[in-house]
């Protein structure tokens, strides 16, 4: 048995977030997501049919809900729950760092 | 929406493991598990009905699989996967500081 780890294999600069599975069962998927700066187009939210637990283990970023004035600042260690159909968009991401996620997609009451 | 946070309220001694349910669904559960030098019993093996996807975040440990010689050692970041009835048990934490670990028991093909 052997282990990888959370914090290598991302290249120095991205172009665009980093997305990586590390797990994947029925209803389940585990994600590493690497952001540099990156932040959802104007007008779009994410409305997933998956419940989505994600937490911030390195940077910092924001996450703006539909109809919610206040966005939720995220830093390291900073969790959260999102129901599937809530509508979401992350704000902003720092730029002058990676912000590293896990984020947990499953299905399930 | 409101965040909580993976590395607050963690008493300043532990004189047990401390475990903490983040989240829970039909066939999941995503658990904080915070060590401060604990380890399992000597000969006792931990065999689970669940799937276990665990990372270390922070402090360092080892586990032991049943007929695997050598331990695999963990670091802040260090995730391995570990599927249902794999008999393994934690062979060390570290005892100087804090090792706060991530696992999420699942079932599923």
């Amino acid at each position: 048995m052997t282990c990888e780890n959370l914090f290598t294999g991302i290249p120095p600069q991205l172009s665009e977030e980093l997305v990586t599975v590390l797990c994947r069962a029925k209803g389940l998927r585990v994600e590493r997501i690497v952001s540099e700066g990156q932040r959802s187009p104007d007008g779009f939210w994410y409305d997933q049919k998956r419940h989505e637990w994600v937490v911030v283990l390195e940077g910092r970023a924001a996450i703006e809900f539909d109809g919610e004035p206040e966005l939720v600042e995220l830093e390291r260690g900073s969790y959260l729950n999102i129901p599937a159909h809530t509508r979401h968009r992350v704000a902003w991401t720092s730029p002058t760092e990676k912000t590293v996620w896990l984020a947990i997609l499953y299905v399930g009451e």
